[in-house]
């Protein structure tokens, strides 16, 4: 038995959101090209692959070469990169042996990209607020990224603003309207938007499959307590969670050995805590300390003794499996397999 | 050159850190055993030793077993360690080759640690209330732990509720207080509390050296963007910094390529952002994604262009030393050395 604190993966539920997610995509029209940097583990990225996915979505060019090298040859990098020569060579080796996409979002990056063998997918702000030009200007930045003889494949935005209780739809509606002025302005420019790239896990079941063609959910893979408390998951489709041992207990509540260092410190403010446990409902973890969670029980609940191991779900699982050096797979509740968190930290 | 984001260390501003803390320690008669979770580095500890430390305090049994290795002979768990069969094992093992302290707040824990070498350090609440017994309770606790034939070596706690502006001073009265009544608790029970050890970055340089012969702070050696909005120390005592690239300009805002995978998400509510920028200390973080900093600017403030780096400290050292492999050591700001993060991930 491994010592708590550690990470477990239920493999039945993760095939079974795999599955459900590639069909619903497939029944909407959209591609579905999962998001790696949530579940960072090769393993999970052939199933989807094998599922239909396209291809993959990374964040950085690290995590491209660790899933270029896991065997995915059509690679998104969703991401404003800034290629330094040291980065540009890097995207050129890369581009070698798989394809390679890489966001941009202004002129300047653009033509740092040029001879690295990665086509570009202009970013666009659909209300997020982070990175991406204005949507109508997506034609003058594909126009000056084809006259530094860059492939624009298209355009992509994340509608991050859906992030909130409530909050889905009108992200999933920006998001639609966005993307269609933005490839208006592209084909005005004599651009051909052929991908039209958005989707959150919160938003990905309300995806426009007009507006868009592909869609990059990641968390949706494995879960996590912000998805059940945003409504876009119950916790039975919560597949991942952290073993934690009940190490003291006080007063009205107790203290796991699972903290910020192992479950991350995401917490938005319109969560009930610092993560969930699946088993206990009722429970809120009211402060997280680097090796300590707090919990507290609702009167005359029942309640774990010291020393027994309980399941958390993290708040934000990015945070908690970059965390981690590898996942523990369980079916049935027995340890079937170990995965390798290979992308932990390819932050660069 | 390093691809953005890493970290770096300033290893002048380290080395400073740490004699000035040793020389304050010394002068007020306090044993100063240093937090070596906040750094994780075998090299650092080591300076720590030399400058005097008469151990290392750690939070995990792993964390021990790391330091041991790097040579450490005294190590004190500040935890209260649940010691599974496995877990004991383990401590047996360290115990062999350095002398061991573990933390204890119930007599169940106490019992587990029987046989294993280490000796019990009861924990008690100074007003954090996290862990930690009662003060008036450490006495019948150590009889407890010296019944199962431990060695009861002092009692301590930590004052975590000095992080917050103008707490610090309360905190340390605090647990002054709580100290005295413990340690006449345990000398009421017939055990002479040897080891009466307390502090955190916050409160070490208030320390009540009456009620207390021994500090552990942590953060102290490197520094953090908290620490300074806590008024604990200034820009130039922040030897840690993350160097991140300007990869996109939008608005009133830039974004920079080191988000809370590289920083961390600790944000407690008095902070003004998610880190800050020392050479910019108009600048705000005001969100944090996970490969994205949002920065804004005070108007007709100088701004970097994209493609420029950035240094950003970190909120919270411990979150953001834990997300990394290494730490890039510069000295008047060339490169002199790599150092590895150890412990990192040593959760359990």
């Amino acid at each position: 038995m491994e010592s708590t604190p550690y990470l477990t993966v239920d493999v039945e539920v993760l095939d079974r959101n795999l599955s459900d997610a590639a069909d619903a995509a497939a029944a909407s029209g959209l591609a579905l090209r999962p998001h790696a940097k949530a579940h960072k583990c090769v393993e999970i990225a052939r199933r989807q692959l094998e599922l239909g996915a396209p291809g993959l979505t990374v964040a950085t060019v690290g995590e491209a070469e660790v899933f270029a090298g896991g065997g995915c040859a059509d690679l998104f990098i969703a991401y404003p990169v800034w290629a330094t020569p040291a980065r540009a060579a890097r995207l050129r080796a890369l581009a070698e042996r798989a394809t390679v996409r890489v966001g941009v979002d202004s002129a300047e990056a653009a033509a740092l990209l040029a001879g690295t063998g990665a086509e570009v997918v202009v970013e666009i702000d659909s209300g997020h607020h982070r990175s991406g030009v204005h949507p109508a200007g997506a034609g003058e930045l594909a126009a000056a990224a084809a006259r530094l003889g860059l492939t624009v494949a298209g355009v992509f935005t994340f509608p991050g603003h859906g992030y909130g209780p409530g909050r889905q739809a009108r992200a999933a509606a920006d998001e639609a309207a966005a993307m269609r002025t933005a490839a208006e302005a592209m084909r005005a420019a004599g651009i051909e938007p052929g991908v039209r790239s958005g989707g959150s896990t919160p938003t990905a079941s309300t995806s426009d499959s007009g507006a868009l063609n592909e869609i990059r959910p990641g968390v949706y893979a494995l879960n996590d307590a912000q998805q059940v408390e945003l409504g876009t998951c119950g916790w039975g489709d919560v597949a991942l969670t952290v073993a934690a041992t009940v190490v003291s207990v006080a007063g009205d509540h107790l203290i796991l050995d699972a903290g910020s260092k192992v479950l991350g410190a995401d917490q938005p403010a319109w969560v009930t805590g610092g993560g969930r446990l699946p088993d206990h409902p009722g429970a809120r973890v009211t402060a997280l300390s680097e090796h300590h969670a707090t919990v507290v029980f609702p009167p005359g609940a029942p309640r774990p003794a010291r020393g027994e191991i309980v399941r958390v779900a993290p708040n934000h699982l990015c945070a908690a499996v970059n965390l981690a050096d590898e996942l523990v797979v369980v079916r049935n509740g027995l340890e079937i397999d170990r995965w390798r968190v290979a992308a932990r930290g390819a932050n660069a």
